[in-house]
């Protein structure tokens, strides 16, 4: 359309004092007589825009002046570093086009006031575009990108289990049920870590990441039905180290959101000092000592029982970053944890539980390798046997201590970004309500 | 359990001289008199080991000597260079530890003779310990690495899209339907490319990268029912846009196979030199060109169908390296592309067909942009407008040009690796009449 370079808003500051075009939509209009200042946003981040009336064609001052929200356009103008603009440039405006119209009888439903929550979600598809949701998905962006370069650099072999599975990791009562041919049924996955232990045995060290899924009835701040996770395994490992590498994996998710995402993590209002605190080592107590803590902070639980929500926050007060709780009692464990030898009623597992109330973000633990000891746990679960001959085969050839774990990233991104509720977290939540748009 | 350092058998280069310890499997046993060649193997590679009678224990050549396949083991030795070994090094014994000991009554299932198909992938979660699978699945993890290292260092945002989708973007009949909660059904995504649409509206240029799923009836070496895809998408952008970046995302991944994957290439006895042809730029073709073609070479194609699988190898056959056919008739493309300008019956779509007979790898295209056009297309397709109300509001609210393509990770590790059957691309592939184990 012209001779002049588009470049987008985030490149700006290579171009001070050149005639670029940025492609973009009105983000935001202030006017002050004869002057306006159109913000552009075109994804990568937000101009505002100078038009002095009496520089510009009147036509174009007209247009702009009247414009829409998020209406779409082109915007020509010449790139001047300015301090006190949010990004340090502003763009003089010389020309425009609008590419669509945004109509006055039917305007962008989000604005600046206060929408209520089910509106919002009910226009997910359009208040991604907000400066917040903006912030959180790029930190979103990074935490899955850092994860990724965590376990390519060590080590670990990607190999993505299924999401069509024909047996349930833990229990059936959460799994959703998928009808596939000719009246088969199959589940969708709500862990890979079985078929992790498969892999593991074949690469060393694996990784799996993808979506799982879990029909929980939960309707909690806490809980979606379609979540990421990241699920590394090891052979020849043992508990010590599931938390030598939980524990280096979150530093290292902490070390470059602080690194990358200091703008984004500025736009949420994210503490920053609290993220700065989060070094190794992590405080590592026993399931015993949680439960005697607990108790004396006034909570209800038993030794024996399962922490809930409050109890994990109630947990994480005492400390400015991750702890972790380990040697759980194993009646409130899955089946495949290995048992402490010193205290067989105790399964070497290992939850990581965030600072500030933010719950638990790992899980792993140590798997059993005995081929008799999974088979008497298979039976006492009342789990069909034959349904993990599979399972079974990989402590019948070759079978080696292995351990593992899983780390939920959307309770990961809610922890770093400080964020109230996990359904911010993910471009379109699924909930127990909610499968659009 | 011993003070010598254990490494991996990749890092062993760096230990020559040194004496280490390896944890890993039996993968191989030769014996020759008086000495015997252990080749262990430990994930991250495979090592010869030699073990002579005279300078060992007795009962630790015993040992060995009757050690069964897959069996896990730790060998301890030191490392020496040896230009005709595999890996460039070798590891005289000292000393070893069983840690599980394959008996002879239930030995290894896969033996170096033939397997059946099925019976392999029966085993599959034993299978991916052979060389070939190891290779491909290494191949996998270096291309799904290179295509993310591509978009995010490209300017292209990660957004990834639900799993759970109530709408279906290409027709139902393919779709696998979920039972979601109180009678609730949704479907599984078959492309995340309509949410795409509206996170490019938000992020500019945006990817989502995960399974999805068709639920065809198909038996082809080219469908699994669960695959994985990546898929770009970018605002302000038109078919050629399409067009350079598949081409240099392509080439790209082509680049870091051959630099990386040299070794997994030679397992595969995969013809180099037919992966080094493959630059920029790649043969532009249209449609029309293509039918011609097709019909010189005895298709009984006519202008208006699609390609068959034979089509796209015919096509391929006069090409060393991938061809690019674009503006197919409308009515064989889904509802959403846009029109060409100049000639209103064609769509302004993509296919990159690739070499060799691979078949179609990238396809995508131009969107319609106009709310009346996409509206009118939702009536003539019999699309409840209803359910695609959020979708139409991205035409509503600063509508722009777009345009985005979807290319399936399967068939470019096929391609890459030159498979017979996708089947094998995949750790655990689902296909029809396989959803075990």
């Amino acid at each position: 359309m012209s001779a002049i370079p588009r470049i987008t808003i985030a490149e700006a500051g290579r171009h001070a004092g050149e005639t670029v075009e940025l492609a973009g939509w009105l983000y935001n209009l202030r006017k002050s007589g004869k002057i306006i200042f159109p913000q552009v946003r075109d994804g990568s981040g937000i101009m505002q825009c100078v038009c002095v009336k009496a520089q510009v064609d009147e036509a174009l001052f007209e247009t702009l002046k009247n414009l829409t929200q998020e209406s779409s356009l082109l915007i020509r103008g010449s790139i001047r570093a300015e301090p006190r603009a949010p990004g340090g440039y502003e763009l003089d405006v010389t020309g425009a086009e609008v590419v669509q119209r945004v109509p006055e009888e039917r305007p962008y439903p989000i604005t600046p006031k206060e929408h209520g929550t089910e509106f919002l979600f009910d226009h997910r598809h359009l208040h991604l575009r907000s400066r917040r949701q903006h912030a959180i998905l790029r930190v979103r962006h990074e935490v899955i990108k850092a994860i990724r370069d965590y376990f390519d650099s060590n080590g670990f072999t990607l190999v993505d289990c299924p999401i069509f599975t024909p047996a349930a990791c833990e229990g059936t009562t959460t799994l959703f049920e998928v009808d596939y041919f000719e009246d088969e049924k199959v589940f969708l996955t709500q862990s890979g870590q079985l078929y992790n232990e498969a892999t593991a045995m074949a690469f060393g060290k694996t990784y799996c990441f993808g979506p799982t899924f879990r029909a929980e009835k939960s309707k909690t701040r806490r809980h979606l039905t379609e979540f990421w996770m990241v699920e590394p395994e090891m052979a020849y490992a043992t508990l010590d180290d599931v938390k030598r590498v939980s524990e280096e994996l979150i530093c290292f998710l902490v070390s470059r959101v602080l690194e990358n995402r200091q703008a984004e993590l500025t736009v949420l209002e994210r503490d920053i000092a609290k993220l700065e605190a989060v070094k190794a080592p992590f405080p590592r107590i026993s399931y015993d000592e949680a439960v005697e803590t607990l108790r004396k902070k006034g909570s209800e639980i038993e030794w024996g029982g399962d922490f809930g929500g409050t109890d994990e926050t109630l947990l994480s007060e005492d400390y400015d970053r991750p702890v972790m709780v380990d040697r759980f009692p194993s009646q409130i464990k899955a089946f495949y944890f290995e048992p402490d030898p010193e205290r067989p009623e105790l399964a070497l597992g290992v939850d990581v539980i965030a600072s500030e109330g933010y719950g638990e973000i790992v899980g792993g633990g140590q798997r059993i390798y005995s081929l008799e000891l999974l088979e008497q746990r298979l039976r006492e679960h009342n789990l069909p046997a034959e349904a993990f001959e599979w399972y079974l085969d990989l402590r019948r050839f070759g079978g080696v201590p292995h351990a593992g774990f899983g780390m939920g990233v959307e309770r990961a991104v809610a922890w770093l970004c400080g964020l109230d509720h996990i359904r911010e977290t993910i471009a379109f939540p699924r909930m127990l309500y909610r499968t659009r748009p």
